[in-house]
C-alpha cells in the first residue's frame, strides 16, 4: 500500500516502471477502493500488464512484526508474499515496515537451504561506481557462519546485478590487519578465506565509499549504523552547502552559476538511484523500498526486482552456497 | 615524534600553539638530534616555554601495543606518559600508534577508580555545532557497564569543553524504539536512565550529525565503523564535487565563482578543527592526534589538551562517576 506516501506514489512508480521495462507485468496488492481511483487518476486501466489484487488490511509502519504476522493475514504485505509463494508473481516489492516484511518473508517463503538468517542488502554509491553492502539491520547478533553466508549471498547478487564474474568481498572491521577486530570477524575472515570467493580481507568504514571492494559484509547492527551514519553525513553536507549558498546576494549568484554542477553531483549521489534493498536468503524475491520513497525511487526498487527475476537470484544463491560450503568440506 | 610526518609538523604545531595560547608551556619529547634542527629551522630556541626532553626510541605505527610496552621503555610515547605520571607535565599529546598509546597510558597512569576501560572520544561536526562521540575504537567488546561509564565520561567532557551544564546523552542503536537493538544496548539504556545524567535515549547513525544530542555513546567497534564511514562519505562527496567542477571550461568558471562558498563549507567541515581525541578514563590527560595531522590539526590537539588541563577533566570524571554510581545505589 505504499509506505509513508500511500498508493499514489506506488501507482505512479508502477506506471513509470511499465514504461521503462516493456517485459514486466505488475500486480498492485491492496485495498481496491484506494488503488482503483489512483489508477484512474493516472489514466491507467487494468489490463494484461497491470492489475489489482485485493487485500483488506495494512501493516502499520510501527507495528510489531510478530503481531503483524499473527493478526493481519489479509494485509497487502502478507498477500503479496503469499502470491510469490504460490508462484502467481515472481517478486514482491514493498515500502512497508521492514521488520514485518522480513518476518513475513521468512514465515511464508522460508529461507534457502544452508541460510540461517536472511540479510538486507543494498547498493551504495562509491567514488568509482557502487558497492553492495549487507546486512543492513535484519540481524543484530551474527555468528561467523552468518557472515560467511552473507558473503556468499552478496557475491551472487553482485554477479547477477553487475555482471561481474568474480566480485571482491570485504569484511567490515576496525582495521585492515588480521589481528584487529572481535572474535566473530576474525573467525568469519578465516571461513570466507577458505571458500572460492574472491575475498579481499578486512575493510574499514571509509573503504565502503572508495569502492575498494564490490561487496561489504557486516553484521546488521554495524551495517545499519554505518548506513545511517552515511545518510547523516550526506544530509549535513547538503545542509551546509545550501545554507552557505544562501548567505547573501553574491553567494546566491554563485549558486545559480554552480547549479548545473551541483545538480550533476546531486544526481551522482542521488539516494533514489540506490533505493531497493534485497531481502537475500529467502526462497523468493522480496525487495524493500524506503518508506519515504518517491515515484522515481520506488520505480528503481521495481527495476531491482526485475533484474533479480531475470538472474534467478535465489536459485543462484542456493547453488553457490552449496558450492562454497562444499569447497570448505561442509555439508550445505 | 610526530606520527606519519615526524618532528617538522610537531614543532611547527608547537610554535603555533605557543603563539595562540600564552599560558601554555610545551616539552617536546623525542630524539634531540631530530628535534633540535627542527626547532632551529623555525627560529625557535629552547626557553622557559619550550624545551626538549630526550627519548631515544620511537614506537612504529604498526607495532603491536604489547611489544611497544614491553620493549620500548625509552620511546617518546612512553617517556611523555611517564612525565605525566611524575607530574612533570599536565598532559601528553601524541600522533603515534593509537593502540600503543592506550596500552602505555593504562599501564603507566592506570584508570580512574570505577573505570574498567578507557575510551577514545572526539568531537564531530554537526548541522548545529558539534557532538562528542565515544568509544571510537579502544574497546571492541563492551558490556552495559562499560557503556554507562562512557556516558559519564562523555558528559563530563562535554560539560568541561563546551561549558554545558547538562549535556544530553544518546546511546547509539539501530532504532529509537526501546524494543530495538541487542541486549547490551538495552541494558545500558536502563543503567544510564537510572543516573542523574540528561539521558535522551537511543539515537541512530544519522542523528550523530544532526546534533540531536551532545554526546553519543557506542561500543568501540560500532563507533569506529561509524567514524570511518563518515570520513569515507565526506571524502567521496569532496571527490565528486571536485571532479564535476573540473569537467569543462564552464564548470571551472563556476568553480571560481563558487570558491568563496566552497571554502567556507570546507572550513565548517574541516576535520583539522576536530583533531585531538581524548583517551578518557585514564588517571591523567592523554590526547591522540591523527597520525596524518598537519600543523593546524596538531595545534588543535594541543589546544584540547590545554582545555582539559584547565578543567581538570580526569578529576571531574572521578567525582562524577562516584556521584552517578552512588545515585544508582552502587559503590563507585
Amino acid at each position: 500500500m505504499g509506505g509513508d506516501h500511500g498508493p499514489a506514489v506506488t501507482v505512479a512508480a508502477a506506471q513509470r516502471a511499465l514504461q521503462r521495462h516493456d517485459d514486466i507485468k505488475l500486480m498492485l496488492v491492496g485495498r481496491p477502493d484506494a488503488l482503483e481511483p489512483a489508477l484512474r487518476e493516472r489514466g491507467l486501466d487494468q489490463d494484461s500488464r497491470i492489475s489489482i489484487h485485493a487485500a483488506s488490511e495494512v501493516v502499520g509502519m510501527d507495528e510489531s512484526p510478530a503481531v503483524a504476522l499473527k493478526k493481519k493475514k489479509d494485509s497487502s504485505m502478507r498477500v503479496a508474499i503469499d502470491l510469490v509463494k504460490q508462484g502467481a508473481v515472481d517478486a514482491c516489492v514493498s515500502a512497508g515496515n521492514t521488520g514485518a516484511l522480513m518476518a513475513t518473508g521468512k514465515f511464508v517463503l522460508k529461507t534457502l537451504p544452508g541460510i540461517h538468517r536472511p540479510a538486507i542488502c543494498t547498493a551504495l554509491p562509491t567514488i568509482t561506481g557502487h558497492t553492495h553492502m549487507l546486512d543492513l539491520g535484519a540481524n543484530i547478533d551474527c555468528t561467523a557462519d552468518h557472515l560467511l553466508q552473507f558473503a556468499v549471498m552478496g557475491a551472487v547478487l553482485a554477479q547477477a546485478v553487475d555482471d561481474n564474474a568474480r566480485p571482491s568481498i570485504g569484511l567490515l572491521n576496525i582495521g585492515s590487519e588480521a589481528i584487529k577486530g572481535n572474535e566473530t570477524v576474525k573467525q568469519a575472515s578465516q571461513l570466507i578465506s577458505e571458500t572460492a570467493l574472491n575475498y579481499a580481507g578486512f575493510v574499514e568504514g571509509d573503504d565502503i565509499y572508495t569502492g575498494k571492494v564490490d561487496v561489504v559484509v557486516a553484521d546488521g547492527f554495524v551495517g545499519n549504523v554505518s548506513l545511517k551514519t552515511a545518510e547523516g553525513v550526506a544530509a549535513m553536507v547538503n545542509q551546509v552547502l545550501k545554507s552557505n549558498f544562501r548567505r547573501n546576494l553574491f553567494t546566491r549568484l554563485a549558486a545559480v552559476l554552480a547549479l548545473p554542477v551541483l545538480n550533476r553531483v546531486r544526481h551522482t549521489l542521488d539516494p533514489r538511484q540506490y533505493n531497493g534493498a534485497s531481502l537475500l536468503g529467502l526462497n523468493g524475491i522480496v525487495i524493500k523500498s524506503h518508506g519515504s520513497a518517491d515515484e522515481e525511487a520506488f520505480a528503481n526498487a521495481i527495476k531491482i526486482a526485475a533484474i533479480e527475476i531475470d538472474h534467478s537470484v535465489p536459485e543462484r544463491i542456493r547453488r553457490e552456497l552449496e558450492h562454497h560450503l562444499n569447497a570448505t568440506g561442509e555439508e550445505a
